[in-house]
């Protein structure tokens, strides 16, 4: 199967990791980048990874969409913090007929991408990654890396596998980097919040990692109720996910080395966190689906207020 | 009225002002204390207030209850979190047919009170005061002061106005301090709790004062959302609180200057937190009723791993 061609929009933790396996595998890759792009143009990526370190001195490296070449799949690894650039960054680079990928958190993203760009397919992909920017175009993938592609349909009935999901998973695959293809996106979706929504906000509410959260009996509970208001929302929404998920999610999480969240480490690093994507959205679907989720709720506010501060808003 | 004689059991922030306030109306005081003894016993008491200021350079100090004379009242003025030494410092200054006042926070305190003192009247005193104390035997009174007296009964049902509140009410009234006497001591302790709940738990967890958490629109509103879970709580209890007491409570604190509660100095001080008496003891009675309250439960939870961290637990 011949490959596709790659544009990465943001270079940072997931797009510079994923893209850089791409590249290596043969893939025609397109960095879009700003703070690192004199570094990466002058001395191209550095991927520390534990599944083995390696270097790509030269890649196509881009500070304005308008100069890529458009490209077979347009990649969206920015921050959904950072949405409000999609309508400028994609379009450039995104071929007629082609299809954008959204490897970003949350709920209702590929919804709103489908939105800005009408005519197009468009995937999820999630990322099931540990990895960070520790420097210009100097990536450190710490753990996992599988991804999971999933076609949305404006309907929101699942899709099943389609062959633009075959596509993409094939050069995926050729990375050797692990891919599923799921048949419903919202399922998809819903099943990442469940992990999402307990660690991420409770990490920054209560400045911890995953292990302190597990370690002590009242914070393990507020995990685990959190995790059944996912699941319940996600019924409320049309999407079956069976108890025995949660306790494979924490069981995993236990089995983790202590993990930062990666919205810990946005608030760790004054940086605006992913709370629309992960809360808003999510308990929009359920408000409208006349549900309500109570504690997610509170999570959700009190990120926001934390947010905020921390943005000095 | 002839006044009575008062222990108060724990020289702080509140028995140390509440004290030297009978003491200086005539009433006969004895205070016990622990690590303040030893300079009370030589300097007395000063109190620094928004009312006055005054010191009393001679007054009873006790390190041992077992040492002091037994009194019409015995004031419980220590944190909820001290009360395991009830046991061991109440009896020996309660005189037989003499009142046990509990001027603590929280719920179902008096219930324990009258299980371990039976054959003694148990009224709750509740206390709107901004106070703590700064150094040995040194209390500042930054505002409020208000008291309010109630009668405790083992069926739970309200007492009304008795002869005993009367008494110690006059005792408090000659100090210059308003009183309150309310007719039922569950409906006090709920509508003590509308803003005890709120504010003690998310200042901690938000690390915030009270103007904070009122200035932001998220947090505001989950301070709402809270205090109507406290309301219904309240409901489910038996206890009628109208609507209109939140927006009372909130208007009231948007008036506050900002002001740091009471589990905020706690915590910030890593002494224990009154988790258990303000969270656990309502969450288990609404439990008890069939009800739930979710957001309470949340921040229960959160509050007692912070509580274990603080403590080095």
């Amino acid at each position: 199967m011949q490959t596709q061609s790659y544009a990465i929009i943001g270079t940072g933790a997931l797009g510079g990791f994923y893209g850089a396996r791409l590249q290596r595998a043969g893939c025609d890759v397109h960095f879009l980048m700003r703070s690192d792009y004199e570094h990466v143009r002058q001395h191209g990526l550095v991927v520390e990874s534990k599944d083995g370190d390696f270097a790509l001195p030269h890649v196509h490296a881009y500070r304005d969409a308008r100069d890529m070449p458009r490209c077979d799949v347009v990649a969206i690894t920015l921050k959904t913090t950072q949405n409000h650039l999609l309508g400028q960054c994609v379009p450039p680079a995104l071929k007629e007929g082609g299809t954008v990928l959204v490897m970003q958190n949350g709920l209702g993203i590929e919804a709103e991408a489908a939105r800005m760009f009408p005519g197009h397919r468009v995937l999820g992909g999630l990322c099931f990654i540990a990895s960070n920017k520790i420097g210009p175009g100097h990536i450190h993938h710490l753990d996992y890396g599988h991804v999971k592609l999933a076609e949305y349909a404006a309907d929101g009935r699942p899709c099943g596998v389609t062959d633009t999901m075959r596509k993409i998973g094939a050069d995926f695959e050729r990375t050797g980097i692990p891919v599923q293809l799921a048949e419903d996106l919202q399922t998809a979706r819903w099943q990442k919040l469940v992990w999402n929504i307990p660690y991420n906000g409770l990490s920054v509410v209560l400045n911890a990692d995953t292990a302190e959260l597990m370690a002590n009996a009242e914070s393990r509970r507020l995990v685990e109720e959190l995790m059944r208001e996912v699941v319940a929302s996600a019924a409320a929404c049309g999407r079956a996910i069976p108890e025995s998920f949660i306790a494979g999610m924490l069981d995993t999480t236990d089995k983790m080395k202590p993990y930062r969240a990666s919205m810990k480490i946005d608030h760790d690093e004054r940086r605006p966190m992913e709370v629309e994507a992960i809360y808003g959205n999510p308990l929009r679907a359920v408000s409208k689906a006349g549900f309500s989720a109570p504690k997610i709720e509170m999570l959700y506010r009190q990120l926001q207020f934390l947010d905020a501060r921390n943005q000095g808003k």
